[in-house]
């Protein structure tokens, strides 16, 4: 068998609409009537059912897809699932009127996250981030961004970055580590906050990076969070450890975030709701992608829209995410960032489609995932729908029949 | 056995935390470390753990259920979800800029979903409809409320209420299924509004209360839809027929739906964006229930919100949900209605909590339900969490450990 001429595959769909996101300009490269063959955890082949009718081939699998679309696996490129306790009454009190200071004052925001992370283990830290993870995993989601940043110190942030690897390798999908030490000040550098920046650049950062428990650097650059100083510091520290970064960026004002992503070369500036033109051009130049995070904007009720047709005008790609976390977006759901980037930013399902694939992946700096291309990783879902659009236009009703990561069928 | 004085039951759990909704004023009625048994479909015994060893008793099945919280089964009481068709198309459309003519042109809007529905079996509007009515039932659903309204011709209303029939079947979940023949105007009575409504009063009213396939009656009260007059005949005819009335009441603009409902003693008037206050006295005065949808409100973008404020001071019963439609509110989720009742509509995760539970029983005329107390019917949810106020304030990742109906445990 290995010395013909024919291909063979370990399995091969038949009769699906494929979404590739190959295709050039606004589009997400729709192939109808099509076929799809795996090999050893990467695509091996993609055409019509016309092309693989002038084929020899053989598939230990084959499935017959009519009514099936497939898509790529998708990429939540945004989140800090990853803590323990919850802020459910804080949620009440805020909405029984209470202020930020009575909520302080009860124990509340992100410092009672930091207190309730630094107390768990790590096993149940890692308990209890599981269910969050899987909800993802439950969409369709194959690779996964995950935020340290509720540790905020040496112990506490590997911890969390550990319970990252784990998650990996207990659902088997990608779970991509990011280090947010320049999350938020702990309350022990109260009034120091240069020298728990100095803290992460000395001590976090090249712990992080001697466990190779990071893929990436995030910081939080805002006028309540880390100045344009402190974050390039903590940028410039990770540039020598070789590890790329992005940001959290004009967030609440406009604080020249993008533009400091540019200078950096971030893989992506999220958020951007008071980002100005300039850092706009910037960033487009630097091929900086823009992340946007309607979650968040919806849980705050913000009334900032993130400036997209500007985006739209620079050819800029945007990526979507749910920034899952549990004071500002306790969502876990990417399709329900995907239903409010069209709702409440009116991006169209194209674009967020676009948006959880290529470009999501682009923000993560992984070029061999996020459309279906021959030689790319089999990460893959199979939905039972008409148009992938339905995504978008109908919420809580769309699960995967399927989803595969490097070739392998995921428990549903 | 039966001679003996102690009690028999069929399931019993011991240590949880129950949201019995049984207490006076604005609260949940929580009762810490709690048990609840069942028997014969209803719930026969609720007491605190220390009331329980007091007891002689005996139970099938014992189930410890420490860290468990166990609130009434979720009621969604009202929903559009029978129906055939998607408008992912549309919303593509519309987001890309296309006015609402061009969208009617390209052959978008209720008509589209009226004629894929009406030309779709009954056993393909099942089909079509399950996945959204699982949904629904996946979130611990088990009174499920479901308008008929995309037929709009005698034939395809009873087929739509017969699929409600069949997924009560189905499901092992209470199905209330409610008429709204007067939802839209059919094309083929364009310009002839009062015949239609002739129609629905000869013809499909007599035929639904003839064939038992209605539990109620609906109406659509609007500037765009059903005058006061047209929606008063329909409410006439129902009464003589015996069904209870709700209506779609001042969405849009102040239409006086609110006194209309009061009038006729609806259960519910729904959506109320517009309504006032002496509509709403009236209201509160005939005991009418506040259906609020958050959905179409956050779809929509709609700017006005209901007056929530003078519900309160009011003391109306406010009931909250998901309004799932494929035109404004493609939302097959309770909970995200409950989150968004908070966030959009600022209600307090225990305002939602008992507009799911015990005011969206009333809202569908149903004494049995949504309220943990001895008498009351056995559908229950489980759920692992630590206040059910999570319920509301995080997204995503609750689900039902275990959900029953009448005292069965549904299929996960
Ligand atoms: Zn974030
Ligand atoms: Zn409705």
């Amino acid at each position: 068998m290995s010395t013909d001429n024919s291909s063979h595959w370990d399995r091969l769909w038949i009769g699906a609409r494929l979404a590739t996101f190959e295709a050039e300009g606004d589009s997400i490269g729709l192939i109808e009537d099509a076929a799809l063959a795996i090999r050893d955890g990467r695509i091996a082949w993609i055409g019509t059912r016309a092309q693989l009718d002038q084929l020899r081939w053989t598939a230990k699998v084959t499935t017959p897809a009519e009514g099936l679309c497939i898509t790529p696996g998708l990429i939540e490129c945004h989140t800090h699932l990853v803590h323990a306790g919850n802020r459910a009454h804080e949620f009440e009190l805020r909405l029984r009127g209470a202020t930020y200071e009575e909520i302080a004052r009860a124990g509340g925001g992100i410092v009672s996250t930091m207190k309730a992370t630094r107390a768990a283990t790590e096993e149940q830290l890692l308990e209890e981030s599981l269910p969050r993870a899987l909800a993802f995993v439950g969409e369709g989601v194959t690779t996964l961004e995950i935020k340290s940043g509720y540790g905020l110190d040496v112990a506490s942030e590997l911890k969390m970055l550990r319970v990252g690897r784990r998650l990996q390798s207990k659902l088997g999908i990608t779970v991509v580590n990011t280090f947010l030490g320049a999350h938020a000040l702990p309350p022990e550098y109260a009034g120091r906050q240069d020298d728990y920046v100095q803290l992460i650049v000395d001590e976090m950062l090249p712990a992080v990076a001697a466990e190779k428990l990071a893929d990436c650097v995030d910081a939080y650059h805002e006028g309540i969070a880390f100045t344009r100083e402190q974050t390039a510091r903590v940028f410039e520290r990770a540039r020598q450890l070789g590890l790329p970064v992005r940001l959290h960026a004009d967030q609440l004002s406009d604080c020249g975030g993008g533009a400091l992503a540019a200078q950096f070369h971030a893989l992506s500036a999220d958020h951007l709701e008071y980002t100005s033109t300039e850092s706009l051009e910037r960033m487009a130049k630097a091929g900086v992608v823009a992340g946007l995070l309607p979650g968040a904007f919806y849980f705050l009720r913000e009334k900032q829209l993130p400036p997209i047709a500007q985006m739209r005008s620079l050819g800029m790609a945007m990526a979507v995410s749910s920034d899952c976390n549990p004071g500002t977006s306790p969502l876990a759901s990417l399709l329900l960032a995907m239903n409010m980037a069209c709702v409440l930013f009116r991006l169209t399902p194209t674009e967020v489609l676009r948006g959880v694939t290529m470009h999501a992946a682009r923000a993560l700096g992984l070029s061999d995932r996020g459309v279906l291309r021959a030689g790319a990783r089999a990460d893959l879902c199979v939905w039972r729908l008409r148009h992938p659009q339905q995504l978008c236009a109908e919420y809580g009703v769309h699960k995967p029949v399927e989803t595969l990561a490097a070739g392998h069928a995921l428990p549903q």
